[in-house]
């Protein structure tokens, strides 16, 4: 697939996956992906453990409420660390989502669908924090995201996004008309 | 190109540019790829301006020190808001960031390089305030980064990143080997 259609066609899946297993192989490529997006000043605050063991994907969801994501065969969840680029710059928050970039355009044109999940377990229940126990992740790391990685089985909804003209311009701002 | 062999040929181009221009059709191309991303909430914080007048780019190149990508023959201004998503939550950082890596990719797919410039512009010199005053950017939006675009005259060189083992884990995390 070309990389500009990968693009266009990417959209944020909610809805139930196949249960088709999504191979090792591929899961690799798609995390391989997104290690190869680039860090400030190459610091790789990125972190990614997938999940596709069947129990330990039903103890992740069982402390994901509401829950999201439950019927995909493999989770990736991101992992980052605050380390310092220099002086007092950290740029964790741009490594970690240009990586979920990278691998949301890998999931699509391996042919399955994804969602970028942050916000529902980054809040005040504290999710990731309970999913980043059960995988046994140190303190260092915090777990900020986690992406399913499954083959769709309702079809894709787009969002509706606001013309080009009034997010884009040539050689200075523009005024909104 | 296959998306998953631009993500991996992608690189931080840091060398001169050829002076070819690069058409208006291309750089909507990837102004389009960035818009494409997805946004928190889909609050659509990201806002782009390309510059490829020559006497702009000449005015921007003279507050950018020490000098960087000013051989491009063209500039993707990345601008954000910090516009809530819910509650006290805010993704703009993360939605520049995905944006910024789509052109980034687009880009490598239409045969030009780029760099992601940040730290660069936003530290306590203020120079992405000083650009966006010569853009005419209304103080509600952030100038955080710059993409230069063009045609590389230098041969490409990667960075050398940690091996998949020490940041990638299969069912949770492993200590290190």
């Amino acid at each position: 697939m070309n990389t500009l259609e990968a693009i266009k066609i990417r959209a944020s899946y909610r809805g139930k996956y196949c249960s088709t297993k999504v191979p090792k192989d591929q899961l690799r490529l798609i995390m391989q992906a997104g290690l190869s997006a680039p860090s400030g000043c190459n610091k790789q605050t990125v972190s990614l453990i997938t999940v596709d063991d069947e129990s330990i994907l039903m103890k992740l969801h069982k402390v994901i409420k509401p829950p999201i994501g439950e019927t995909a065969p493999a989770m990736i969840c991101v992992l980052t660390r605050k380390i310092i680029a220099y002086r007092d710059k950290c740029y964790h928050v741009q490594d970690y989502s240009a990586a979920i970039q990278n691998m949301l355009l890998a999931i699509i044109e391996l042919g399955y669908q994804s969602c970028w999940i942050e916000g529902h377990i980054t809040d005040d229940d504290h999710i990731g924090e309970q999913m980043a126990q059960i995988l046994h992740v140190p303190d260092e790391y915090k777990l900020v995201a986690f992406l399913p990685v499954g083959i769709a089985e309702e079809p894709m909804k787009y969002t509706k996004k606001l013309p080009f003209e009034q997010r884009a311009w040539f050689n200075g701002f523009k005024e909104k008309s």
